[in-house]
């Protein structure tokens, strides 16, 4: 076959990629692809600038696929544009185990993959921080006469990412911050799984998205008319002062006879009979996972393309570099994840004389000392910074017209707050993002944490409020099953300090920690600062905090805001001859990790009896206190009432310890 | 004080009522209160029909306080129209350990009470779900000349809950369905925990609602237009096509010299000063917590008026009753949560011959037959219906022109899903709300499940693709910590059945518990029909399915899609001469409501050598297999890959319980 449209044979390359890969492997979403591959075609092959020979260009355009389940136009995009995975060989291979081409994209097994998505409306969240971390970093080193950080972000999303309610949240304050530079495709094809859009989503997209502050464009004929859609892109890119939604309109599976437009080719294979007829349809007469090689030609000229721009770029930051050598070394020191010197000499440090103070507090304390030393630190509050006790007050606001400052102003959006973090996380630029809100709320955001986890981005989520010692706020308000839930998150650091060197430890390990999330649990109510307690203690997990005179009869096990209560217990219990080892243990992952030998001289297995106090679940806690051990546990939901009354009446007490200590070695 | 304009004495009787309690209580939130005092006021004395006396009248209108942190603001409107709780006694205790006035409004505290609400946004999807149960109700037993089903529901939201994203989720679908009967009063008072709300929300909300289907209206002097106020109100309830959106510009604290407009009157006390000043500046004499006669006599009427309501409306259904008897006998037993006789005859049972099926199959078998029982089962998916299997195939889609339907589209929504089904439950009419997504998505509705269970709501969570096994989709459509993250949540019931018989026992002890949710997790996969496996056996949480011949030297325990692995190696090891006794262990809070001596005859303590396994988390899993024991789990990320290989790479395999289980009886 002769090309005489080049345009339209890159675009059905894609198609046919596409549905050839999920024919091969009998599974996948072969609509979106099919019907999306204009945009795709038309963004990457005119508008993105990318240099397929070095996916971590770090001044890149961003593409975030949101709709996930269309991986396959975004691996037929990297492919044909010349990225060096996947091959044609790891095409053929989509889906199956250990492959370069998972069902959903995964920016830890691909790069030039940005973001992990797959989660509806989480990519569309992560563009907008991609998007706040483009322009901070701009703010932060460009010069009136030096755009060296001026790339724009795009994100492709279906009808189920505008579905999720995460989306409206990252919408809105999109809007609100003016982002110019996010430019989210919508693949309008009007079906979604259960069958038309009509069936629930009869919304006025439209007006919703220009309510929030967008500009929203139109494309009518998203199947055909590739200049329709490159000048929407162009007219996107023109419009600084506020983020744009193109609305495509295309046909699903588009080509597909029986099945285009309908659910049938959302998300299972079109199926051999139906692919041929695609092949007749469209004209095609290439053969499975076949590359027309004038496409091949055609596309990887992005390439040479992207090359010559990293190029340029790399020009302009000598000549940067040269003009302003401090900048530069900030900047470069940024992009390279190096740690400042001296970073973690200025944690503060307590002794038993200082005040008792809430570790929020001491957080908030902690946070402020960091941002002397790191200018990347950037992050904030769901609308809870008195609270959390968050806001770097040497520090503005990061806003519209003041995109250099670092307290971010999420509002009550926790669930997009946890994706812009990962978005700014795995923008890969030197910025460490944070966000916070009470523990309780963990659960509203709680995909966005296991896709930190999953998507190895170093994101600190600040949890306040950690226990049934909120107090009045009551039972919507006190965290009960949250930090074991936190816990079972794979690859989730969780960590729950007991006094003020345990919140300097806490943050010296997740600061330091950036390919991996961590949550801090921070309490509201005031606790005393300990002996023994040290902030490189913390970086074990668990550490004797006191330790029993001779052999110790049995060992109590304290985190958080139950440490001390451990210890004054302790202290009693010897003066009645009984010898308790104390051991703190703030991370069950940090201390999982030590030796064994380490963990064997913290819970020496000798000593059986073993009584674990933590305001929270029991469950996970067999792990640590064994087949003769105890837990004094709260598993039922709380009540409103005075915080240390709540603690009470759940058994958080000396005199509680002791009793069960007691009963324990008398079992 | 004489009494010149009584109107205003009574939105001050509340106004101080309010910021009394919070004084005393030295907790809590007077802003809202003292703001949205008038709306409250006309809401309650003009509109809203209620009986004080009967909290429990089945037609009430519904009114839920979605910004649940202004508590005080119900609560006074509950006692000043004469409800016997919360009496001013129980004012007067305002957040107080056992108290019936919380810091947060709990439906299971209070009569009265609607629904629990204080994590934001829940509340308006609730409010969403009453007014679909509302129409569903309606047009099942409502008649041409006839309707006994014909209530408002009522909502006051703030800010905060129209920042999240569940809000927005919940207004799209009551926008599509035209629910006509919702009336949202939103307290636009621009202020949030942190500051004015330009710090984050400055999109226009009159714009996103109109575009999201509703009517919105505006009351611009909403501290004293209560002229307004009602004339909106009654615009609202007029306009029957549509919910309406009612913008009500407040001043956050009104009356407070120095806090009212400021954040500072958010969340804290008044102050003792402050509270002084703000009685001088309403020109308010009355002392802490009283009550001047004329408003009580004024607001009481709603008691009188009240019975006359519910009177009126028992004998429109003695008329009802006459001309309708079989409709109004189903309407009885629906209100009265009867069962219908022999519900649970029909439910499918199977045996070994019977074909391999994936539970969720056998789930979508039940569901269907329990529709032929239960004209009240009412629910959906989050546009996942064809692999959640939960379409009722003889009934058609819930729909603006056709409410009497029973499949819930959702869209994708899971939050709001959950939400609008705790609203559904809480509607108390004898409806029984099911809803669906992939297991690993339950992280998108986490708290909405909490509050399920909190607020002691009988929803049906359908989580179908349970495990690794869902293969190609990959790690984000996995879900591997999530059945433990569930089994945390007190109160919940969480059952993951081992095959068909199983599955009808789940449906069979869910649908019999309405004070509590149930969460089913169920297979992508195939899975064999057991032997031994029972529909009653369910209920007991755990059995014996296979005995051991003699002695058990072990015990293997399974749940779900690993019992029959473990049944297929006990039979292995048996031939070694090994006796295994395999436990199926569906439900572990089911299983812990038994006897001890039911527990130790199927956890017989002797046989310390247990092996567990199951395809997910470790954690919790110590407590049944004890310190000698081991457990064949999932902890880490899954992979992209066929569900079969995902599970053979896993451990998943009857070859590698042959071999952890000779290990641990060599051990």
């Amino acid at each position: 076959m002769s090309i005489k449209d080049i345009d339209l044979a890159a675009i059905n390359t894609i198609r046919f990629l596409s549905a050839d890969a999920i024919e091969k492997a009998n599974s996948g979403h072969p609509g979106l692809p099919m019907g999306a591959a204009p945009m795709g075609y038309v963004l990457w092959n005119k508008i993105l600038n990318h240099n397929p020979g070095n996916p971590d260009w770090q001044n890149r355009d961003r593409f975030v696929l949101s709709a996930g389940h269309g991986s396959m136009l975004l691996y037929s995009l990297l492919h044909l544009t010349g990225y060096e995975t996947p091959s044609l060989e790891d095409i053929k291979q989509f889906r199956q185990w250990g492959s370069k081409t998972p069902g959903h994209p995964e920016n830890t097994v691909i790069p030039g993959v940005e973001v992990t998505t797959g989660p509806l409306g989480q990519g569309f969240a992560n563009a907008v921080g991609l998007a706040c971390a483009e322009r901070h970093m701009a703010a932060l080193f460009n010069k009136p006469d030096f755009s060296i950080v001026d790339h724009y972000t795009y994100c492709l999303v279906g009808d189920g990412c505008l579905m999720e309610g995460i989306s409206n949240e990252a919408a809105s304050l999109a809007g609100h911050l003016g982002l110019g530079r996010l430019i989210v495709l919508y693949d309008d094809n009007k079906i979604s799984i259960d069958g038309a859009t009509d069936l629930s989503f009869t919304e006025n997209v439209t007006g919703r998205f220009e309510a929030l502050g967008w500009q929203v464009l139109e494309v009518n004929a998203g199947d055909t008319d590739l200049a329709a859609i490159e000048a929407a892109l162009n007219t996107a890119k023109a419009t600084t002062d506020k983020p744009t939604l193109i609305r495509v309109h295309t046909t699903i599976g588009y080509g597909a006879p029986k099945k285009q437009g309908t659910s049938g080719c959302h998300g299972s294979p079109l199926g051999a009979d139906e692919l041929a007829a695609t092949r007749k349809a469209l004209n095609w007469t290439f053969g499975p996972f076949e590359v027309p090689s004038e496409v091949r030609v055609h596309m990887e000229q992005a390439k040479a393309d992207g090359a010559q721009k990293e190029n340029d770029w790399n020009a302009l930051l000598d000549a940067y570099s040269a003009k302003y050598p401090e900048d530069a070394a900030l900047y470069k020191r940024h992009i390279s994840d190096e740690m400042p010197p001296g970073w973690a000499d200025t944690l503060p440090t307590y002794t038993p004389d200082d005040k008792p103070a809430a570790t929020r507090g001491q957080s908030g304390l902690v946070l402020n000392e960091l941002a002397r030393h790191f200018k990347g630190l950037f992050g904030g509050s769901a609308d809870l910074a008195p609270s959390n006790q968050t806001l770097i007050k040497s520090r503005g606001d990061f806003q519209k017209n003041s995109y250099e400052n670092q307290n971010f102003r999420f509002g009550v959006r926790e669930h997009a707050m946890g994706a812009i973090c990962n978005g700014i996380a795995l923008h890969r630029s030197g910025l460490i993002p944070y966000c916070a809100t009470f523990l309780v709320f963990a659960d509203y955001m709680r995909n966005a944490v296991r896709m930190s986890a999953l998507s190895e981005a170093g994101v600190l989520y600040i949890f306040t409020h950690d226990s049934v010692a909120v107090g009045e706020d009551g039972p919507t308000h006190q965290p009960v099953e949250h930090v074991a839930s936190l816990r079972l998150i794979p690859n989730l650091s969780v960590i729950r300090p007991a006094d003020g060197n345990e919140v300097s430890g806490a943050y010296k390990i997740a600061v330091a920690t950036r390919n991996r999330p961590t949550a801090l649990i921070l309490t509201r109510q005031n606790l005393p600062q300990l002996a023994g307690t040290s902030v490189d203690a913390v970086a074990k997990g668990g550490y004797v905090l006191r330790a029993a005179e001779g052999a110790a009869d049995m060992i109590l096990i304290g985190t958080g805001s139950e440490v001390h209560l451990c210890v004054a217990a302790a202290e009693k219990l010897a003066e009645e001859g009984i010898q308790a080892q104390v051991v703190s243990l703030p991370s069950w992952d940090l201390f999982e990790a030590q030796s064994s030998e380490y963990k064997e001289s913290v819970l020496p297995k000798a000593v059986a009896k073993r009584l674990a106090v933590e305001a929270g679940s029991h469950f996970g806690w067999g792990r640590y206190v064994g087949a003769e051990g105890d837990v004094i546990s709260n598993d039922e939901f709380g009540h409103s009432g005075p915080g240390d009354i709540c603690m009470q009446n759940r058994g958080y007490t000396v005199e509680n310890i002791i009793s069960r200590a007691k009963s324990l070695l008398n079992k």
